[in-house]
Order: C-alpha cells, then sequence, then structure tokens
C-alpha cells in the first residue's frame, strides 16, 4: 500500500452521508464565496483573451461559463471558470499552506454539472472530498512545495479537480488511483507568474487537466500506481521536505473546510488590519474627508515591503498600497472590487485622504496580524484604532451575511442585482438542489 | 536582460533562410523519423482510450491526426500527435540530455499545420528553432532535472511546442517572451508515470499547452519577463543546479538537431547492440533457428539492470528483455514494433532461440554502447560478434535509407504500403511543399 492506493481507497468507499453538517455549512460557505469572486472576475481582460485565443478550439457549447455569456466544452468551461475565479486574488485561503483550493475544485465541478445532471448533494459531497485532498497534500509538502517556487493553487490544485470529477464519475479504486496520477504528472504552475495573467492560468488549467485526468482514467488510461509518493512521483519531484502521513492520519476525522478562510478585501492580506480598521472608524465616527488631518498607519514590516506604495495612479498598483486600502476604507466604509479600479485610486476624495495617510513599521507590538491606526481630525481630536486579528481570519471569521455582502458586491459586476440574488440563493442552498445546472445557469448575463 | 528575453530576441529575429542546408536536411530526417512513429503508434490502445475519453471535447474538426481517421480541433490534434509518436518509445533521442524533442514540438506544429495553410518552408524553420530551443533548455538544466524525476521530453519539450508554433504565428518579441513564460508555468510530467500510458500523455500535453501558450500571448495574455530564469521561474524550480549560459550561449552557430539519433529498434536503447550484432550475424551466415546451440550474449551490467528479463510471454516485457531482442535479431534479420507483439514473443522459432540465450556482465571489455555475442552452432562452430558502437549511435547513425525502411515498417501498421510511400516521400521533401497539410493528410487511414 501507499499514499495514493490508500488515499484513493479511502476517496471511492466516501459516501454523501460520511460529511459531516458543519462540514456541508463550510462548503456552502466556499461555493457562495467562490462563485461570488467568479462572477467579480468574470470581465476581467484575461477573460476576454482567452475566449479569444481559444475560443475556436472550444468543443460543443455543452456548459455555461460562470458569468459568461459564452458557452463552452465542459473542460474549456472549467479552464475559465479557473481563471475568473481565481483572476482578482480574492478566493478563500487555507493559512496552512497558502491554497486557494475552491478555484481548481469548483471550477472543475460547475463545469461537469453544468453539462451533466448533478445533484447539489452529490456535488457537494464530490467538492468536500476534493477540498479535502488538495489541502492535505498542501500540508504534506508546506513549506517545501510553496518555497521552491510552486503555486500549490495549481500545483496542488489538479489533484482536487480530478478527485472531485472522479468522485462524480463513480471511479473504481483503480481508476481513482490512475486519476490521481495523471493529476501529478499534470501538475504545474510557479510563481514567477505572480503580478500577469500566467497566476489564474494556473487554477484554469488545474480545474480543467485535473478534470481530464479523471474522463482519461475512467476509460482505461493507465498511469502508475504511485503518483504521489513514488520515487519519481509528485511529491518527491516538486518538494525536497514532506510529511506524507499529513495526507491520510486522520481522514474523516478532520476536514481542512474548518481552516479555511475568506478575504473581505481584494487586496494582499497583509493589508487586511488597516482596512478593517479604517472600516471600522468610518462606521462608528461617519468621517468626511475633509475631516482628516493625518492617518497613521503603524503596521508589520511585511506590510512596508510588499505594500507600501504610496504613489499610485492605477487599481492594480492600489492593490499593493496600504494607504490606498485604508483610504477607501476611512472615505467609503467599504474595499471591494469597485475600490480597486483606476476611477477609485484617482477619485478626489480618496486621493485627498490617501495623500495624508503614512505607513510606518514603527511599533514592535504590532503584528502581520494586526495593526495601530492613529487618525487625526482637523478639529485637533487624534482617534486610534487597535486590532490583533482582522477581519477574515480564522479568529474572527467572515460571517454568512458578511459572504453574502461579498457575493452581491461581485455579482452585480456581471449581472442584474435581481440575478445576483438569485444566484446567492441558489448558492446557499446548493446542496438541495435536484441539479447544479441550476445554479450555474443562474450566474450567465442576461442577453 | 535575461535567457528569457535573450532567447525570445534571437528566435523572433530568425529566418528560414537563417537554417544551414545540413541542418534543414537533419530536420527533413527528424521528421520522416517522427511521422513514421506517430503511424506506428497510431492504433496503440492509449490513443483509443484518449479519442474515447475526451473526443466529446473535440472543437471543430479543423485539423488531421497523424495515421488516426478522426480529426480534431488542433489543439486536440496536437495531444493526439505527441501521444502517437511517442508510445511506442521509438521515436529520437537527444543523448546529451535523453530528451525526445520532435515529439512535442512536431506533434504542435503538424496539427498548425493541418488547420492553417503553412508552407514547407515555414514549417522546417519553425521545427528547427523549437527543436534547437527544447535540446538547448535542456541541456542548461541536464542532469538536475532529469535526475529530480522530470520526464524532460514533456517538462522540457513544452517551450519548444510553444516556440514552434510561436514562430509560425510570427509573435513580436514581447508576445515570445509571454509565449515562453506560459509554456513553463505549464511544463509538466514525471518519470514515476514510466511504464504506463501516463508516459505518453507528457509529450501530449507539452505540444498541446506549448500550443495553448503561444495562442494566448498572441492575443495579449500576460506572463511574468523571466518565465526561465526568474527566482520562482521554470529553472529554478525544477532544476536545483543549472548553467543558462547553454541556452544562449553561440545560438545559430553549433545546431542541436547535429546531435540527435535516432532508435532502430522500438525498445530501451541498451538492447541496442545486441540486437544489431544478432542482425548482423543473419545477414552474414543465414542461419536457421534449428542451427542454434547457444546464443551467448556478454553485455554491460547496466543491461542485466535494465532488460536482463528472460521468462517473458507479451510485448511489452520483450522490450525489456535482451535475449528476446537478440533472438528476433537472429531469427527474423530484424526487430521492428512486429518483433515486439505478444505473437512475437511466443512465436516458436523466436522463442526456441531465445531458450538457448543467455546474458552475462562478465566481459569487462564490454561498455554499454557495445556487446559481445557468441554463437555457437549445432555443428559446433562458434561465430562471434563484436561492436563498440551500435546502430544509431552518434557514430553510427542510422542512414537516410535505414530511416526509410524505419518508416515504411512502422506506416504499413497504420496505413497501406502505397499510402506509406507517398507520405514518406512528402516527408523527405517536407520542406518543398507548399502547404503542410498535405503531408498531414497523407497519413491519414484511407475509409
Amino acid at each position: 500500500m501507499g499514499t495514493t492506493e490508500d488515499l484513493a481507497g479511502w476517496l471511492v468507499a466516501s459516501r454523501p452521508d460520511d460529511i459531516p453538517a458543519d462540514v456541508v455549512h463550510e462548503a456552502r460557505r466556499a461555493l457562495v464565496n467562490i462563485v461570488g469572486c467568479a462572477l467579480g472576475g468574470a470581465r476581467h481582460p484575461a477573460v476576454d483573451i482567452t475566449i479569444d485565443a481559444l475560443g475556436a478550439m472550444f468543443g460543443p457549447p455543452d456548459a455555461a461559463v460562470l458569468g459568461r455569456p459564452e458557452r463552452a466544452d465542459p473542460l474549456h468551461a472549467a479552464l475559465l471558470n479557473g481563471i475568473t475565479s481565481h483572476v482578482e486574488d480574492f478566493d478563500d485561503t487555507l493559512p496552512r499552506n497558502y491554497i486557494h483550493a475552491s478555484s481548481p475544485v469548483a471550477s472543475a465541478l460547475l463545469a461537469y454539472a453544468s453539462a451533466n445532471r448533478v445533484s447539489g448533494r452529490d456535488l457537494v459531497h464530490a467538492f468536500v472530498l476534493g477540498f479535502e485532498a488538495t489541502s492535505r497534500l498542501g500540508n504534506a509538502t508546506y513549506p517545501s512545495h510553496y518555497t521552491a517556487g510552486w503555486h500549490s493553487t495549481g500545483s496542488v490544485g489538479v489533484f482536487g479537480a480530478a478527485i472531485a470529477v472522479g468522485t462524480l464519475l463513480g471511479l473504481t479504486h483503480e481508476q481513482m488511483i490512475w486519476a490521481i496520477g495523471l493529476a501529478g504528472t499534470q501538475a504545474a504552475g510557479v510563481r514567477e507568474q505572480f503580478g500577469s495573467m500566467g497566476k489564474a492560468l494556473h487554477p484554469g488549467r488545474a480545474a480543467q487537466n485535473g478534470y481530464a485526468a479523471a474522463l482519461l482514467a475512467q476509460k482505461g488510461f493507465t498511469s502508475g500506481a504511485h503518483g504521489i509518493e513514488g520515487p519519481r512521483g509528485w511529491a518527491p519531484v516538486t518538494s525536497a521536505e514532506r510529511d506524507l502521513s499529513k495526507v491520510t492520519d486522520g481522514l474523516g476525522a478532520s476536514w481542512e473546510l474548518h481552516v479555511n478562510t475568506y478575504k473581505p478585501f481584494p487586496c494582499g492580506i497583509v493589508n487586511h488590519p488597516a482596512i478593517d480598521a479604517c472600516i471600522q472608524l468610518h462606521d462608528e465616527h461617519g468621517i468626511a474627508p475633509g475631516d482628516v488631518a493625518a492617518l497613521r498607519l503603524h503596521v508589520a514590516p511585511l506590510v512596508i515591503d510588499l505594500c507600501g506604495k504610496t504613489d499610485i495612479h492605477t487599481g492594480l498598483e492600489g492593490k499593493f498600497s496600504v494607504v490606498h486600502g485604508a483610504a477607501v476604507g476611512l472615505v467609503r466604509g467599504r474595499a471591494g472590487l469597485r475600490e480597486y479600479t483606476d476611477e477609485a485610486v484617482n477619485d478626489a476624495d480618496v486621493k485627498a485622504v490617501r495623500e495624508r495617510a503614512t505607513r510606518e513599521a514603527d511599533d514592535p507590538a504590532v503584528t502581520e496580524d494586526g495593526v495601530r491606526v492613529e487618525l487625526e481630525l482637523t478639529d485637533g481630536r487624534v482617534l486610534e484604532k487597535r486590532l490583533t486579528a482582522s477581519l477574515g481570519n480564522l479568529q474572527r471569521p467572515l460571517t454568512d451575511e458578511g459572504l453574502s455582502a461579498k457575493f452581491r458586491d461581485q455579482a452585480t459586476l456581471a449581472v442584474t442585482a435581481e440575478q445576483a440574488e438569485d444566484a446567492l440563493e441558489l448558492s446557499w442552498r446548493v446542496d438541495e438542489l435536484a441539479d447544479v445546472a441550476e445554479l450555474v445557469d443562474a450566474t450567465v448575463p442576461d442577453g
């Protein structure tokens, strides 16, 4: 026996009823979040370009694409879903291994479910298994795999996509071993792509190639039996150090969805405490832009390194500017995708506050999870807000209501408010749907 | 400047006239060989299974598939060509880095050329560039990359496919940089798959994903600018040690096609000296199976390790049996794909000689490139044949006539002898064709 065989054995023996109710609810939350992210990213130029470049290759339009009017064969729909759901860097994060597991797994599943009748119960089951395997493989190879330069959302997520689709296909034990092996031998994606469209290609290809691995295995395309752990298998080849016991120990007893987190703001997570604090100041004090004399952000040194930009002109630059995040939080009381457009960055009120903002790593008591904000008003008052854990952390998870608000904020970039409500409502009860295609169809823009 | 930018700059400045005539001829030889291999592998179960599993996803049937009646969108045609041309392990080998470069590069190009009008002159130019880049990237990262467990035919070949198709697309310098980056971030394929169908998936996916990388780059899908050499780019992530000067030093002055080799026999290269020697004994002495009293193979220790099997029953086992190779060489005077079927392994004459054959690593003078064969006849005579370099080595390259014979032997497994001659003739003058689709079409079985 080996890791691959053991994992495959557990997977094919699993049944929907084996998933505890609290895990099902966390799966709902993950699906609400990732469908919202796909809608938020659906109009990104990377998606238009992919359709422009590859559309002539699309097979029969059996599948809808989340948030897009175009249809595609399910494999290309999986690719597009993976790009749309990750391209704004707003999807869920596993803080133990930095994997955004929902993008590759759900992107493949929702493409499959658009073209094949799948009940919500079966879909949630498949999602939980794909998510679980992805996160466990990530834990087993972290930090070695990630530090080496792999973008694990793609290079680990491909297993999750294969396992999730393979579960819906009802693969046998041997076929599941092959699907895992064929996924591992297609694992790819390096961090050199961070900052380019290439980054979003990773979960897209992971969804597409994992899906294909399951289809190939189902028809008898063979793989080595030790795709994960063999001496020249995925784990030894890509991860100098690994602890493969983390893949299989306690399967069914603990669930990785419980340690998944959801970003409230579409930018680097190190900015989040400052944004969160400024939104709280906005909500508590109703500050007008003209009232701000100075906005002093006392942050951890890493924040300066990664997001220290102050002289910014584009929405993309805004994502790497903690002073921009703080300014929009204070001015608008929110920091959604609309606060990271070129327009928002050049908005006069936002700019005025941003220009009065400073960021310093001068308080040793402030950790990467926290912030201390001093807001000096023109009337001389100084308001202070100190956070040790920001919204979205495991300690302060986004509530279901918070996830709904995030969904609406993103979805209305692609569809009408009415459609957004419909898609949101279907996402929250995805596990009850007789046919998940209903949810996918609800995300398609009218006309 | 960096490796990626420098390489891309050289590539986009290259013109068909820059390729020396002897390199063009070596490209012809490589294309004759790879088209023959694709025909030889076209009926392999792995190909049937791929079409069965993924056929419903195929886009418009704009491209013919080498040796198959089915048509597909060009990306899937590239995938299928990559599988067919590598699945019998009979394609060309670069002895410096063990890459089979023609499979990923030509598979993408011939799929592209089937769907788009391309002159033979342009195709050969694109092939030479894709081959050159693949081999140089292989040299720069060998042995680290291969030893780590990467199957470099896929994990390096993807660059060649992207570059070759990108050349035909006329990419700009910036687009070529992106195509290279997008290829590198899709690089995949591990050696754990050796011995399964997964191995042939590697050049297939390399051809398909490299092709897609070029299409995406053409339309503006961005990539990091240092896809090869960046700190988290392909080379550092996949190869603990590398010498990237080998990618760019002397570009245009030396050509990797000059050090490409062609297997005369469809089995592990360590068997080749023994087979070659036995074919020579057959040709020189016309031995009847009943005349053989003993066939003693004195081989290098590695031959026993890799191909020591003696009790064999299937064609696949025959590929790992030096005594089988020697026996068919002596009995039939040849060792083509037909000598590695289940039928050939169980042929009474072959079996009788094989059972009288022994293999021993007992002569320190015999290296891995050579063999000493003692053939004892029933009349008491002992014939000896000693080789220090076997057919197909750089020292004893397959002649053009030898490549034609190999082509016919394989092609007639998929098409009629008449069609095979036609395809062979077109392959030899590929650089003169006004439209390479003529060659691709010639490989499609009638009916």
